[in-house]
């Protein structure tokens, strides 16, 4: 049985999506029983909306903007369809009339991909903590603001040069003015704002301050202080009222935020019964936001699988690749160290960086190697145990690396 | 209308899951339309099973172990019950069992709060990555073992004295063993793997290892080497294996679980559609425990909400408290800083920190303040603007501080 998914907008998003359907198509099969398959794309030049609406069981809208693309989600929700969007201007700004429109049509409205890039901060607050009482929500909500924050702090770049950088990386649009002055982020926070207290909240009334008049020196003041410098969305229970807004904000180095360096998104989530749940991941990004449409798009295909399929066969493994670290109390004499470098290569062992330290007689030897299959490093270990100058069993520890760079 | 919640086991987690139904029974019903309510409860000393089945819609079961749980589990959905349950050991010793069951009766077997505390791993990983090609989940599933690690890292205690401090402050039972071998967290890495890559897992294919052998000398010198150490579950998939394992392990300062500390959980998810997902929270705790409970009781009552409900009326604010940061170009002469302090006392601005550094004729003065409300912050800063031996206009950035004592 297949499952019609009509696509509006195919632009670096709309292109991804349709790649990752094409490519995920057995495992969504698998999963729900249905193969999904793209039955139109419209774009500004080709495709007839009304077409593709005729021939879809739900409709994907990746265009932007108000204009056409709440006309289409309105038409395409009154004519029956499920609509997933990854539209924040419109979410923001025309959510009521969408939300009254998909209730009184019967039908599924999802935008995981409006907010929070990869992060799924709309189904955690929709669903893990549907009736839970939110008091507060902390995000950092635009992935661009936060790579030029990230580079100041890093390299003490001024504003100009670090979002000339972000623009030349592709992490900041020609045109950087949505997001420096903290709308974008402001149009995300409405949504959020909207699920996490039930208030009707617009893109107007939030008010946002920007990055664009912060310096190198502000950082480099903080950093004493110990804090460091986040563009934040807040929204958040005052006594009987609500305050939603955006600004430049430091953080203390034990807030969850705090460390959240690069293009990265974060949403901190505060609620008595949970003390806090932080989500965090990519920001924007073509195939990023592919995957959150993905995922409400199987989410409407199906009520969520409660259990795992019927399991599938694959090799269990134990011994595998991974780095360690190396602790050695030896005899503090000459050759020692070329000796135990020599038993680690002989077993393909390589060092990555080392900590030699003298305590009278004795020396710590302490390195960290580089990734080697688990069997050959404990034979390598196995060695060095029994040899005259090793003075206790050595030490050992697995290494994890970091396995993506955040900051660029 | 009433939906009926039988609840087994009536401990920490139990007492804490009864209290929070019957405070949010309001909120459940307006957004599920159904009334929640505990229609019995059973324990060693009352209560009978048979009874409590038949007056329930839905079973919570928090007993943990096998016996009698696994058993009571298995009637209540052969009796076409709806069941959520918390426990990590027969889930990861008779999880195909139970699995095969619920598929047989067409009903829900739901258990967020086995794995992770109240951090949503299950859910993300079924629902926002169904049908994702997951590469790749490491984990900080034990919050004992964590708080411990985080104390010899803080404090340079040995793992005796952190063990007997997170004894003393509840963080670790009377007898740790389970915690502090891997054994738990190994239990919770099988439910996972089951779900990330949908191979049948069981707690004995997975070997562990724990941090009852660590010294505090493994940390010190592993800071110098700019890792921290945790006790890490990982589950990746390896050439076309499956390797999952309990160790402990150094971290470098990037990797997003590197700076997880004290009682918490996380747990990262990579996956080349999303780059990477790190959920992070409170890991154990009877009302954390008891919300990830509640959670899937109100998804079990309904077909996830994609909806928001229809808007409440919550009034916006825009003039609340916040603590602030301060940088002042001031005249390097006596009396300067005494007024500036005078300044802000008058309108109720308390200073929390300042650094002051001399640059010539001119001096910089940096402050953050406690928080007040911004409106009179404000007003300090007017004044502060109009003195005349202030050189330039004051820059003014919020600070966020920490809101919960990550750890102890």
């Amino acid at each position: 049985m297949t499952f019609r998914v009509g696509l509006l907008g195919h632009g670096t998003v709309g292109a991804a999506f349709h790649q990752l359907l094409d490519e995920r198509a057995d495992a969504i099969e698998a999963v729900t029983g249905m193969r999904p398959e793209i039955s139109g794309v419209l774009t500004r030049s080709r495709g007839d909306f009304d077409d593709i609406l005729d021939r879809s069981d739900l409709v994907v809208e990746l265009i932007g903007g108000i204009d056409p693309a709440r006309d289409y989600i309105l038409r395409a929700m009154a004519a029956g369809r499920h609509v997933v969007s990854a539209n924040k201007q419109v979410l923001s700004q025309q959510g009521e009339e969408l939300y009254d429109a998909a209730r009184a049509a019967g039908v599924q409205l999802r935008f995981e991909a409006a907010v929070g890039g990869v992060v799924p901060v709309i189904r955690v607050i929709h669903e893990t903590l549907a009736a839970a009482h939110i008091d507060r929500v902390h995000g950092i909500v635009n992935g661009t603001t936060n790579f030029i924050l990230s580079e100041m702090a890093r390299t003490g770049a001024s504003y100009d040069d670090a979002l000339a950088q972000a623009q030349e990386l592709g992490f900041a649009e020609a045109d950087p003015t949505e997001d420096v002055t903290g709308k974008d982020a402001a149009a995300k926070m409405a949504i959020i704002a909207r699920l996490a207290f039930g208030a009707a909240v617009h893109l107007d009334d939030v008010p946002y301050e920007g990055i664009d008049n912060l310096t190198a020196d502000d950082i480099a003041y903080a950093k004493e202080l110990g804090l460091s410098l986040k563009l934040i969305g807040a929204a958040e229970r005052i006594d009987s009222g609500l305050a939603v807004r955006v600004y430049p904000a430091f953080l203390y180095a034990g807030h969850p935020l705090a460390s959240v360096n690069g293009s990265f998104n974060a949403v901190t989530i505060e609620s008595p019964a949970i003390t806090e749940i932080t989500l965090s991941g990519p920001g924007a990004g073509g195939p990023q936001t592919a995957s959150a449409v993905l995922g409400d798009v199987i989410s409407a295909m199906i009520p969520p699988p409660t259990l795992p399929p019927p399991p599938v066969e694959i090799p269990l493994l134990t011994d595998v690749e991974s780095a360690f670290y190396l602790y050695l109390e030896v005899a503090d004499r000459p050759g020692v160290l070329a000796q135990v470098a020599e038993i680690l290569g002989l077993q393909g062992v390589s060092i990555k960086s080392v900590v030699q330290r003298g305590l009278g007689d004795d020396a710590r030897l302490v390195m960290v190697m580089h990734p080697v299959l688990e069997s050959r490093f404990q034979a390598a270990v196995e060695m060095l145990s029994g040899l005259d100058f090793v003075r206790a069993r050595p030490r050992v520890i697995r290494v994890i690396e970091e396995t993506f760079e955040v900051s660029g």
